[in-house]
């Protein structure tokens, strides 16, 4: 979407502003009570991103609750199907649970009339914050890492315009790995009129994180890896103002099946959220994780 | 359930087979195709035992399944609202996905027309074993653990009927906690006709889990804990042939919501399950957690 009165050349020469764009595809239109739709917002034919699905499906959640300040505190979805980047996708929202101070929604992403990711999440309108929590790792600085170029060549998805992202390598000059931990900070302004801060960490929250399920193996001859699922746990108020850092491990792993945990932290040690995954690995082909080429999509298993 | 040649007194002093009682309470009686209902087992006005809903749902999703082999790798579930122990409950299937190698099943457990539970589950048939694993930590061999009686006086419940269930202390003499780590073995002869040792394991891991929320906070004054959801993970066949290791930890807890880490290990050292499950603090009254009396059950919020 440009605005009216840009010309082509304008718009190609301006700052890039990627989180905006991010947050024109997480938006929904508002079809009916508790149906919402996607804008099909690439190439027919690719495979769409798990964490995008999941992240709209979010929103439609939220769209439903209203607007008196209940927040997601958890949300668990499985991947279904892989989605198609052409094409729209709808989600319908079934109001599980409507109590004094929580709610209950669940929701399908719908394309071609087949689900291809269910969602449940619940929200809360208490504000409590974790007082006990985990301790944010050692990594060094995000100043002192360097950024991520990232594109995924098939489906022209370029996580690295709306994030700066950086592996927070501890291993001096080696290259970076994607099942490195990841410091990561939003590209250009906040807008939180369209997309909520939960939606947002949602969909990064999805963006290397599987490749960790590898990590014990160093690195196996793997051809591409795919999100089974995908749950989160939200502990104090998502802030997307400053670098977050998502520290990632594997509580057990396998050659065919792997479970990753994540936390990511504000930088100022703050625990935002527990994200657990599990993965599956294909293994025809070597595995391309050199930064600048881009890994696999993470994808739904069929 | 009782054998029809056996006279009253005769059943009463028949060995306590724990185990098989709670197989047949797990049991599910099958009203449709996707359709199943479990038997009011207990004294009405009380609340159902979450562990117990979770694990008749996965039944439900594992029947709904057919009897190829594939087992449940992992589930998602929310607690919704009270159950009411002396009222069946009806499990709704719906078959989400029947991939190539994955199935995945939506349930929804209804009481009164209204629904206390959602359960997701995914199931495959392949028989990948976890080669990497977090470590069993140490603690005392169950031999050395006193067995703990365990009755929850509101409702009837008695955990230690069909588990041997012993704190893995390793503070000597002390008195164990509900927070402390857990030995427990089924009692009474395991039959594999009925149930999974999948959703046995699903009764358990919801028995005493949500209390570590308080631990880095001591003993604080809390009445009364409510599970708010329950995820697992299956990373290598479930046993019960033996003592099994339920560890415990807590990512993140403050004063009214908390998110507990379960592992569950084999005695041999093998992780079979991770279970996540956030719990919610209700502050009125002091919490009575010791030992022969019962921690209040953990229960749905309203």
């Amino acid at each position: 979407m440009t605005s009216p009165d840009a010309g082509a050349r304008e718009v190609s020469e301006r700052p890039v502003d990627g989180l905006r764009d991010l947050l024109e595809v997480l938006d929904l239109e508002n079809l009916d009570a508790g149906l919402f739709r996607s804008t099909a917002a690439g190439e027919p034919g690719h495979r769409l991103f798990g964490g995008q699905v999941a992240a709209q499906a979010l929103v439609a959640a939220e769209r439903s609750i209203g607007d008196d300040g209940a927040t997601a505190h958890s949300l668990h979805a499985y991947f279904l199907r892989p989605g198609d980047t052409g094409k729209h996708v709808v989600f319908q929202v079934d109001p599980l649970q409507d109590g004094r101070t929580f709610r209950r929604r669940r929701v399908t992403a719908i394309q071609d009339g087949r689900p291809i990711l269910c969602l449940e999440a619940s929200f809360t309108t208490d504000r409590a914050a974790a007082e006990y929590q985990v301790a944010m790792p050692p990594v060094p600085d995000p100043e002192s890492c360097p950024s991520m170029v990232w594109r995924y060549r098939a489906t022209g998805l370029r996580p690295d315009q709306p994030f700066d992202l950086r592996a927070a390598t501890t291993s001096g000059d080696a290259a970076p790995h994607f099942s490195d931990d990841l410091w990561f900070r939003t590209r250009g302004r906040w807008d939180g009129r369209l997309v909520s801060p939960s939606a947002v960490l949602t969909y990064v929250s999805d963006l290397t994180f599987v490749s960790v399920i590898l990590r014990p193996r160093g690195r196996p001859e793997v051809s591409r890896l795919t999100s089974l699922d995908h749950v989160m746990w939200f502990h104090n108020e998502v802030r997307l103002d400053d670098w977050l850092l998502f520290a990632k491990s594997t509580p057990a792993t396998g050659t065919v099946r792997g479970l990753a945990l994540g936390s990511i932290f504000h930088r100022d040690g703050t625990l935002i959220a527990t994200v657990m995954q599990e993965g599956l690995m294909h293994s025809n082909r070597a595995l391309a994780v050199t930064p600048g080429r881009g890994a696999p999509a993470a994808a739904p298993p069929r």
